[in-house]
């Protein structure tokens, strides 16, 4: 683009910018935004943004450290890390939107953080595979039952399963490894039954050796995990649910550096009885992990999420409507 | 670090986090940081962060674009590229934080945005060096004074100039370029002259091949700056200034991408006159930039940002004291 051609200036007039009109200026210009959402989550983003610098008397250094910062959180990101997600999962954000864009009312079960680790490397696997191949693992059976809010069965769900192996590293984070593991991509049956043989899931550290780390350590924060295995659910109809079961009496269950426990997510470890064992091939008295899901419809849930949305915006005094199931200004 | 030997706990107990109750705890926890600013500023932080997506009922997916976004902002940063500065220009963040931290009171120079181009390879020139040795610029004699508020000349200032080509460009935006060129640092006289051949600077568009541009477009954003010349001042005892000159009457006076244009920083292109030709060397006719900056020292401008930071917090209604300079709550 040569700038001795410059294209035709048809834009809101804006000159001598100051600490008291910069951010309605900011408003003006981005206003021709024509995507009506895109155009309201940036208007409240610059006023926050510029609330906090405002409320925080923000200096050059501190604002050029959050730059250098931030610049370093996108460059530790890989194909097999994403440093962001983290960031925003040790912020409380990740924990916030699940709540807001998956609201599950009851008994459906509660979503939680997704985590920097899901990957889509898992292999398809059937009823009873052993997904842990790690041999210093404890080896855990997992039983579960997957319903609708009826209580009816749901199969053919998609559901998507990864942990730590024994050591509290994902494959992902292991550089020589050869293919995923403690992964799978299963689906419930008719009886809305799904189960594998895995391990014994372990408190772990996120991981700490990049900037997120930095930060929690100026923070005197601690940077572990209590012991889960994450599960996602999809299936047409119903509503996505990423969610996770914590196993009670952890050392962090009261403080996940990422803020994923919920009381309705926290299981007791069981053994297994000498029937399971003969029917499921495990060895009596192993460890056992049992949990029926329960997953609500797409509809119900979009519904909830409107109401609580349309909630919030008559809280906040503004007349809006929605636009594609998400609130944006009402101008018209 | 082993997850089988995990460290003592000692943290606020934390569970059941949900929209209404996450913000409380990750200040909670954040809490536990020992440096009272960062402390502060993490609080106002986590405030606005989590409001902003409570507001907007922030979706999953608006979620993850957004953070794909930043990570792409960090992965085209660059030892000679700043995109993380570019976004916080285009959000107006830049000219906010330089109007809070760097107040200027007439009638010293008012400062502007740094952009993302300064940097630290430009050579120590004398008094009537030539600084661009582009063939296709229009020769340009820059005259300029410095004095400090009572009018008195400041000998022995550190001036870093920088500008593009004539084809809008900066010298690290060649990637076959020899070294440094459109930039020179200088020190101001005992009468607090200082004085260079440059060329007319012209409008030029920000860089747009990166993930900024994407997002300018989508808004319907030009991506152009006025014509302008930086200058960066830096002298013990003085406020650091940073700031520009523009040409009046440039097309995109009114609609500066970055949001840097400023009234008292706008200038008419002079002419080099007959005296001027001989005195300072350049042909009779040839184009003229002059001003006469006004450094403000170091302690008024303490004591003004001060000032401004105590009334902004008491008009929060918030107890804060100072620390460094800067605000933080009194607790004691």
């Amino acid at each position: 683009m040569s700038s001795t051609n410059p294209p035709k200036v048809d834009v809101p007039v804006l000159k001598d910018l100051n600490i008291d009109n910069i951010t309605d200026n900011v408003k003006l210009i981005n206003g021709q935004c024509p995507d009506p959402r895109l155009k309201y989550v940036l208007e409240r983003l610059t006023q926050h943004l510029h609330d906090f610098a405002r409320e925080t008397r923000l200096s050059h250094e501190e604002w050029m450290t959050g730059l250098q910062f931030l610049t370093k959180v996108g460059q530790t990101c890989t194909d097999v890390r994403q440093e962001f997600i983290l960031l925003s999962d040790i912020f409380g954000l990740s924990l916030l939107v699940d709540s807001i864009d998956h609201p599950k009312p009851p008994p459906s079960t509660e979503g939680t953080v997704l985590g920097p680790f899901h990957s889509h490397e898992a292999e398809p696997q059937t009823n009873g595979s052993t997904i842990s191949h790690d041999p210093d693992g404890e080896p855990c059976l997992v039983l579960c039952t997957l319903k609708n809010t009826a209580g009816e069965p749901v199969e053919g769900v998609k559901i998507d399963i990864w942990e730590t192996d024994s050591h509290g590293f994902y494959d992902v984070q292991y550089p020589g490894r050869e293919g995923p593991d403690q992964r799978a991509v299963m689906t419930s049956d008719a009886q809305g039954v799904f189960w594998f043989k895995a391990i014994v899931p372990v408190p772990y550290p996120i991981p700490h050796d990049g900037p997120v780390g930095q930060l929690l350590k100026k923070l005197k924060r601690h940077w572990y995990r209590p012991a889960h295995v994450h599960f996602m659910f999809e299936k047409e109809g119903y509503d996505h649910l990423i969610t996770a079961l914590y196993l009670r009496g952890d050392p962090y269950e009261t403080s996940d550096a990422v803020f994923g426990v919920k009381d309705s997510l926290l299981i007791d470890l069981g053994t297994v009885t000498p029937e399971q064992a003969k029917q499921y091939g495990m060895k009596e008295g192993s460890r056992l992990i049992s949990y029926d899901f329960v997953l609500v419809s797409k509809e119900e849930s979009d519904r909830l999420r409107e109401k609580n949305a349309t909630e919030a915006m008559q809280k906040l005094g503004r007349n809006m409507k929605m636009y594609n199931g998400l609130p944006v200004p009402d101008v018209d």
